[in-house]
């Protein structure tokens, strides 16, 4: 299955995946097995020491869950569905490895969510290419992790803000409130990303991995203890007729919208 | 009682709730509970769902604490006292309706605090309308859920710092501090709530209340927790001796200005 | 011993500390013994309610932990060593006196938690005197309150960024970051030390105090619940042969340097 979702390329221990799931990289059950298994197996080779992560199809870096997941189901694909997304971040918040987005595309959602996790954000100068967790403006709610992993990054007013209006943040707003770390031209993305890289590699991996850890732990131990709960709140809240009803109608749209 | 204290207008679902306790809308207990009073009224009429708070005699926002509350009377009063104090922030911080303090006029300690429960602030540009919690300038102590409500806002570091030189904030340092969202011209503080307002309110009511409920139940549930031990700790604190000598020099000292 | 370590003056209730162990004001075991003593009688002593923490020789405010006092002793030395630096830690962030430092001079690691412990911090502005806990570059950990400590000052995501990249901070960056108050040229630190200290001790010590502990006692509880356990998590990472082997390499190097 490897290589449906992603795009490798590799270079001196560095691996860049980038999404690929058209038109909008959402990120599907089978794109983020495949994400968690593309992490492990890079994590447990020690050839790899980081990950540049970007999207193939500029425009988009990913648009987030992918809403035919969570419609029309039954409920243990939703269970089925939430903890792979659970999964993804949880590996990605404390991979031993470092992290880095390449964000060359709007990145809403569960998608700033991948942004977040990751070590260091350089956002492509695009004002198009706007980044937040927009859940509210959806009538739904962010995850306490998803509100935990804005907090770490930004901070509590600035959090509470973003997420009860649903923020999305263009880039010089998003550097602003520091939601991502740099922004630079569209096509200087990636070699920026590469740069950045460099300067994080040249820590120790050891002692850089021991202090990730002391700082996201205590956050990612919050979801570990409850982990079920979140799962059965996640199922329940999507199998209301009220929320498929509002999805149904949403993915309609999007539907005509193509056509 | 209601209208005593307050001047109510209406405007498409907003309520603007105005001080007035001449000369300078100190909290007194009449002033507390009806406030209370009047949010409760307004949380339980779902043609309300956003609430604007700001001051009939502009100059002052509200100078805090009514420190006629705090002296020469029995510790059943003091006790009374404070937990219409507490009963006030606990309302403001989790309402469900959108709070927005248009501040025109000083905002010191307990108008501070006020303003801080909000979940959002616009302050009159005026050098005179400084904002903070100022209370170690009176030789006292905030408390701690006053504390936690400004590191929500401003971080920890920058509270510790205010908290314990009692700064009180012109408007451009409150702006850089984040004490307030928005400082602008005098004449503009009510306009610029409204069309704030406008913008809380187009997101969805449901996803929103939850968001912040999410984002401040943790700090409310720490003073929840030991309310009463918080009151007795206010009634032995105001009812020493030492205490209430300095709070009727000081209380002297407003008679003799005023006449 | 005392003023073998320190040089010490007197002016209007506050103390000037000055470090003095040549060549880099190295944390030895000494200088801690004799600090915490100092700062102990001087806070039993009423007539002195601030100090000013700096360097007598310009140049270093002081190179950290010293290493000489981790390598090629005992079990039992190594406990001793970081009981006292632990104890340092302890006496400074929670001291009830007006602490200020007036850093003229390179602080990294060790040298910086002693600044960031104070209440207020000065830093000459000459891009050779960077500050920052840089633990990493040298493939260690900073323990969790030295990371605590970082992060009530900075934010979270900046003390994760810091730390895990060793990052020491110039001046204009200091400053940006918040990791200092205020960079002032050389020649006036310690007017300036001297002027904040003024501000500081117009507030009334007692609120104050109540004030700063409300701050940070939490912070000091965390580590003083698990102070034995941090101690033999210390012994047990120094005396791990490879660790041995790398600091004596080091202290090699500096000797050669010397020589």
């Amino acid at each position: 299955m490897l290589g449906m979702s992603f795009l490798f390329t590799f270079t001196l221990g560095i691996a860049v995946m980038k999404f690929k799931n058209p038109p909008v990289n959402s990120l599907s059950l089978e794109l983020l097995t495949e994400l968690v298994i593309s992490l492990e197996k890079l994590e447990n080779d020690k050839t790899f020491r980081g990950v540049i992560l970007t999207s193939d199809s500029p425009g988009v870096f990913s648009a987030g869950l992918d809403l035919r997941e969570m419609c029309g189901r039954n409920p243990a694909h939703y269970a089925e569905y939430w903890k792979a997304v659970q999964e993804l971040w949880l590996r990605l918040y404390l991979s031993n490895m470092v992290l880095i987005a390449a964000i060359n595309g709007a990145s809403p959602a569960g998608g700033c969510l991948i942004s977040l996790s990751c070590d260091y954000r350089v956002l492509a100068d695009n004002p198009r290419y706007a980044i937040g967790l927009n859940e509210t403006l959806l009538g739904i709610v962010a995850p306490f992790w998803f509100k935990d992993t804005l907090v770490n990054t930004i901070g509590h007013r600035a959090a509470e803000r973003a997420l009860q209006l649903g923020l999305l943040f263009p880039p010089a707003e998003a550097l602003q409130v520091g939601i991502v770390d740099k922004v630079v031209p569209e096509d200087q993305v990636q070699s920026t990303a590469l740069s950045v890289m460099g300067k994080w590699l040249a820590i120790p991996d050891h002692a850089r991995q021991l202090t990730k850890n002391m700082m996201r732990k205590p956050t990612v131990d919050r979801l570990v203890k409850q982990r079920d709960a979140d799962i059965k709140n996640f199922v329940s809240f999507v199998s209301r007729d009220a929320i498929q009803k509002s999805l149904q109608i949403y993915l309609e749209k999007l539907k005509q919208r193509k056509g």
